[in-house]
């Protein structure tokens, strides 16, 4: 293979640095493959770059054109993923692991872009939670918004996930329209060099959006500001060192962690040998010490066990671990590739042998060299501790490779509190069929882990696994783990924008968060507003209606036509009976019903279904006699394409005298 | 007035220091009225008390049970409030300002435990978001829950709200089940401990909630964690010296700082003299400037107005301010009294001279003494930068005291990059009655502030004001701010708890989570769930109805009687035209009543009322000849009071295919 030249790309342009390169191995064969570095670089340029251009066009689009840019860079990715897995093999992993990798981070945008497009308007400013009411007339409100944050996202990534882990990153960064400077670990940082090659070549970015550094990050961190955010994966070392540069506690910039790690995985008192979760157990406690080698952050390190199993355990993984084939990940049938650097496989032994002085190794041997050559290639290691109160390292030093500790625990609250002795983690499992244990567990550990998955029969065949993250659920965790969070869906998008309490006049907030708040004016027209395609329908705009007397004889007749024969509704001493009512009232569906027929405009139009639901309270009840009117108010709207959008009506319904009956979210399926 | 002697309360027993006493004077009279001191007090142990005796006992308790605790609290501090008022004016604060101080503190606790009964659980687990699916059979699924986190909150508090700043962050605390250190500032601290004296005599808190420090925090940090939380308000110097601990980057120990901040409010284009804009902006501006003697970390220290009303600004600002009656604060007719201690006096003194180097003082002497004696008695100073962009000091120096400075801008986006050159604020007021100018505005600013007050004369004379933080809005802001946010409702509580992504069954998790998730099991009985009080109500319960088919008789009788003849239900023709039918349809609300019909128990009995509904969507058209049937399943359960209580439903309507028809939560109003 020829000598890649990895270049940076900054401002627009790549850039090659005229000096100062290292070289980078092979993790299989220790050939130099490629050359990097970050010479000459001008980091404040790059970050102003982001901020004045990057920025500005990101924050011009609205999530929804974000969430399509990100499918666009899924798909580029896809389509050239042949390139990455080529590489992909050079740094240890197996196809299987490059999955996770390529595939997996490809997966990542295509799930931000779809949570985008369904969870998020398509605006610029995001709304966050109801209004408030701050005052008793009502002309004085709340509202949170999110808007996004006006500087950079640097990532600084780690060497084991060379495309998910920069993707992870990215997916929510664009999505909330902040650009990123992105620096991936040197090792394994040509799959990263070629992933972004991918994604500017399919020219769906707008210039500044993405910015990559080869080396190191220079003075970068001196010019970072309150907008920007820091968002690191990496040893606890190198985060504590970043943190703790002076911008950061002045400047309060934003830095998320995601560090070391000693995940627990525990087999339940009630999972004996025999029983599914024991072997469902020892099958992920295997995988997670093999898969990608063990190098990954959420890698199970420490697995707990029952005082009176822990020899079943312990045969039963030796037993898997001895049929791990190691080797070049290109050979038909390995199972098992090489760390992704010597550097790496040294600092493995190294915390192997610290471990050790506490705890005995019960499989595999750290100085056996699997296979020949100059590849980083290292046996599977299982360790034993019997006193695991009398052992600190085995709750404090990560071996980021094939090495866990199996360790016995007396009763439930014994096997949390070690859990809870690692001091923070991303990830933890346990393997439970009893309900009980299981909400001990979250009770007594919830606090200590960022992601808890417990797995039984029922579950285990579509299970995703003790060691993966997903985009949908939050990715971090306390403590040692860094105390950070990504990704989460929305959640992970807010991380890169800043919520502010708006206060004003609802007619104010309205026209800022482009939804009719209560308060707000309704404006009426000649045209129904059924008559209407969304990009005519204005925000609170509003149908008042005739009303209309709901006598007992309709109560009567509802009741028989649906069946619906409550007492309340059909039984006048029964009904005063009640705390709540002074009588016979109207069905809740009914007054709907009545309401549906006041507001409707039944020829055909743009209005094409209604289609849900949402926010209905019975605020007044509704006696025979009473009338009823309905204002329909233009809430909100959204395109979803060239054939279909949504409108989100507020439906009030007055009595007589004004007082409010219901109140509900209608949503119907428009013509845009 | 007798000297007091301020006492610690360590590990549920008052503690006095043996020595190593500061003095406090009154801040009128200049006279010793205090001395305190925390010399002795063992950290270490007050925070494993903590941890041991009061977090377990909180997290014992529902969100419910501490949300009442709360009111207790209140109620307590307001049965006794003359006690604190009387306290009050020592700290050179009018009884106006006493009352944001007090009533405002006891308010925020009742805010709290309104919002934690109406809008959090009667559990102890809090549920973050919907279930996620995560597999294509449904058996694996995931929930993001928070759980309280298992630490002590150490609130490290500001002079200037003794009371208040105390109880904003005891509120979210005790409600996330958390136990607090409570460390106030020392000039004023006599007020909180006897704040504190009033709470603990209530009887209310349970052992270890709550201790008190009452002076320096020692060795304190050295034995924090992660499941630890520092709340700190104050100055960005000492903010910046507690976050550089290095307990904090070691163990990701959350720190939540609100400090310095160069609030700015802005005069819009609009509002020349003479509009209502114009006198509400200058009112605001004079009043942040003299209440509490300008000592609120909200108050407006930066006045922005275009170029040509500078003039009428500075004119109609001095003419309010020569009406200001300072003196001692118990005297009738007094608006503002003094600062909190003649060393605060000094720094403002010596923070207006920074000022005046690039900036004129055009009202106020900072070196006359207003009032005979030896309170920390000032001026308000207003002070004209012509050039705003050409002094750093205007937007960096905070004098904390009743003083602003007054600065032109050209145009909107001058307006709005002068207001971010303050690098991140608490609160923002603009004053405009131009929603274009708003909008702009939130979206150049939003940004950069943690409040954004837009006001007008529909929305002043209801206004909370710029400078009041509310209990149902966040406070804290971005950059020189902190970075931190406080209260906001529930978001103020989770700062106390941790997420954690739950991966598992949807037997297990709801298990868990105390709500029948999707997938979940559906038990049935032989007892109609419509007859089972909410005691005797399982989560899951179902009941599985009857079918029934739906003619075409049915779908025309409804059209007439309720009016609604949309077209989709009566045109042949024209249903099948639309993308999304392919005939006619029954309408929505007739499968809604039919379904009613269908699992309604029509005698009284322990539900009360339809009181609601959530989250329906029709998700596949129902056509004549068409059968339906309900599946009713218990989703969650609250008892409110003796009377009273709330039961969710999860209702699936299916057609005679086992499709989905329609899916909503119904609420019901039961008795317990």
């Amino acid at each position: 293979m020829k000598t890649l030249n990895l270049l940076n790309y900054a401002q627009d342009g790549w850039y090659q640095a005229p000096g100062g390169l290292a070289e980078v191995q092979s993790a299989v064969t220790g050939e130099v493959i490629a050359t990097t570095g970050s010479q000459g670089l001008d980091f404040k340029a790059m970050l102003d770059h982001a901020r004045t251009v990057g920025g500005p066009a990101l924050r011009a689009m609205t999530f929804h054109e974000r969430a399509w840019m990100l499918k666009d860079l899924a798909n580029a990715i896809m389509a050239r993923k042949e390139e990455l897995y080529a590489l992909n093999y050079q740094t240890g992993a197996t196809r299987t692991d490059g999955w996770i990798d390529i595939e997996g981070g490809a997966g990542t945008l295509y799930s931000f872009s779809s949570k985008g497009r369904r969870e998020l308007p398509n605006q610029r400013v995001l709304i966050d939670g109801n209004m408030e009411p701050l005052s008793k007339g009502g002309t004085f409100v709340g509202q949170h918004v999110w808007t996004s944050l006006q500087g950079v996202a640097v990532h600084i990534n780690a060497f084991n996930f060379p495309v998910w882990g920069m993707l992870e990153k990215l997916a929510p960064t664009f999505l909330a329209g902040v650009p990123a400077i992105v620096k991936p670990a040197s090792s394994t940082g040509y799959l990263a060099e070629q992933c972004v090659r991918i994604m500017l070549e399919a020219d769906v970015l707008p210039k500044g959006a993405l910015q990559l550094v080869m080396g190191g990050v220079g003075d970068l961190m001196d010019h970072l500001t309150c907008q920007d955010v820091v968002s690191f994966t990496g040893s606890a070392a190198t985060a504590m060192k970043l943190q703790s540069h002076p911008v950061i506690a002045r400047e309060s910039v934003r830095f998320i962690a995601e560090r070391d790690s000693l995940n627990a995985s525990i087999l339940g008192p009630d999972a004996g040998p025999g029983t599914p979760e024991f072997d469902l157990f020892v099958k992920e406690v295997a995988r997670e010490m093999t898969v990608k080698a063990g190098q990954k952050c959420t890698a199970i390190r420490r697995a707990m066990a029952p005082a009176e199993h822990i020899d079943a355990v312990q045969e039963a993984l030796s037993a898997r671990l001895a049929k791990v084939k190691i080797g070049d990940p290109r050979e038909e049938g390995v199972t098992m590739g090489a760390l992704a650097s010597r550097s790496q496989l040294e600092a493995v032994r190294s915390a192997v042998e610290e471990l050790s002085k506490s705890a005995r190794i019960v499989s595999g041997d750290p100085a056996a060299s699997p296979v020949q050559g100059n590849g980083a290639f290292i046996e599977p290691i299982l360790l034993r501790s019997d006193d695991p109160w009398g052992s600190d390292a085995v709750h404090d030093v990560e071996a980021f490779g094939p090495v866990s500790t199996i360790m016995p625990y007396r009763d439930l609250a014994d096997a949390v509190a070690l859990a809870n002795r690692g001091m923070g983690s991303l990830a933890l499992s346990l393997f439970t069929f009893d309900p009980k244990v299981a909400e001990e567990f979250v009770l007594g550990a919830g606090a200590f882990h960022g992601r808890m998955m417990i797995l039984d029969r029922t579950s285990a065949k579509e299970s995703t696994g003790h060691g993966s993250p997903l985009p949908v659920l939050v990715h971090g965790g306390p403590g040692r783990a860094g105390g950070g969070e990504e990704m989460g869906g929305v959640r992970g998008v807010t991380h890169y924008m800043q919520r502010t309490a708006l206060q004003g006049s609802p007619a104010l907030l309205s026209g800022i968060v482009k939804q009719w708040l209560p308060g707000a004016p309704k404006p009426e027209g000649d045209v129904h507003p059924f008559r209407k395609r969304i990009s005519e329908l204005e925000v609170g705009y509003t149908l008042k209606t005739a009303s209309r007397t709901v006598t007992l004889e309709d109560v009567e007749h509802f009741a028989h036509f649906t069946g619906d024969t409550f007492y309340a509704h059909m039984d006048e001493e029964a009904a005063k009976a009640s705390p709540i009512f002074e009588g016979r009232v109207a069905h809740g569906y009914l007054i709907l019903s009545f309401a549906a027929g006041l507001f409707v405009e039944p020829a055909p139009g743009p209005v094409l279904a209604n289609t849900g639901l949402e926010n209905l309270r019975f605020m007044t009840p509704l006696y025979p006699g009473d009338s009823m009117r309905v204002e329909l108010t233009v809430k909100s709207k959204s395109v979803r394409d060239e054939e279909k959008g949504e409108v989100r009506w507020a439906v009030y319904i007055f009595n007589q005298k004004d007082e409010v009956v219901a109140t509900y979210d209608l949503l119907t399926m428009n013509r845009p």
